[in-house]
């Protein structure tokens, strides 16, 4: 499966736009969506039904908080986008984008969203989330919902001719880590 | 003076990576960027500081209340967003993008950002905002420091072998229009 992270947002003619070329021209089965301009730069990406649309919900960097935990009607904006994110996803194909590096809000969020929505979860590995708390926040009883990226800490592990040999192995390591993880919710 | 309106918001090794690409890559002077992620997602670009980077404020589109109109504070987000743009810009090469379908949010902008940050206003023409408005509010008293952009309007004026005439043409009346309601501010 194909992810392109990309957090598109634009008005709706230019998001019809992008959708098109993410979807059609380079086959994304997924995109990551940035709500800053609400459901107009939205929508376009969701009629194309059989792909997945993942919206930044509390992202995995530092300063996520300067917008997102800003406080409204008792809740902070990034529960407002979740709630969003549960009434746009009328074809079963919205996603949240929610880090690792957070997991009291991807608690939160997980509860929001129910356990039919998923959640790609970035912000292991370089950025230093906690994997275990990602799977007990983050997936469903069976550790299911959740697409756990690990990008830097993966692809930058080895830049000598052993490159490949070393990716590999830390992917596998990875997750098995993931795995264990899973089986405890099991 | 090109301005790469691509609406970037990144974790801040990639909007490090993004900036690189626009900025030295693709010779942009300006871009737009979106504040979801907060500072990280803008402060590489704010590092090149004879480019200016205009940051998503008050958008043009129909949904732009979903998330922009939240009150927290006794304030919209969007006035959150344009304190911050004043506090990002140590530089001075900081901007802020106000629709101009939306007058009454382009003059409380206004108001927050003062009369030396630039605001980048599309809305005009095929999204059908009102011009004159938009030099009352979003000009300093010379009528300068807005850009004001329509693209529909006049890229698609005329699909005809008489393309370059009839947008030439409209281009120029638009100027026109523009540049009389700045004679009314001086």
């Amino acid at each position: 499966m194909i992810i392109l992270d990309g957090k598109r947002n634009d008005i709706g003619n230019t998001a019809g736009k992008y959708a098109k070329a993410l979807f059609d021209v380079f086959k994304a089965d997924a995109v990551t969506l940035s709500p800053y301009l609400g459901i107009d730069g939205i929508a376009p990406f969701l009629k194309y039904t059989d792909c997945q649309s993942f919206i930044l919900c509390r992202t995995s960097n530092k300063s996520a908080g300067d917008f997102q935990d800003l406080q409204t009607d008792n809740k902070p904006l990034y529960e407002h986008v979740a709630h969003k994110i549960v009434e746009w996803n009328e074809h079963s194909n919205c996603g949240a984008v929610v880090g690792a590096t957070y997991p009291y809000e991807l608690k939160r969020i997980r509860e929001i969203l129910g356990f039919f929505i998923p959640i790609l979860i970035p912000g292991i590995g370089k950025q230093g989330g906690d994997i275990k708390k990602t799977i007990e926040f983050g997936t469903n009883s069976k550790g299911d919902m959740a697409i756990i990226n690990s990008s830097r800490g993966i692809l930058y592990k080895d830049s000598s001719a052993r490159f490949a040999e070393s990716v590999r192995s830390e992917a596998k390591q990875l997750r098995d880590v993931i795995n264990s993880y899973r089986m405890l919710k099991t």
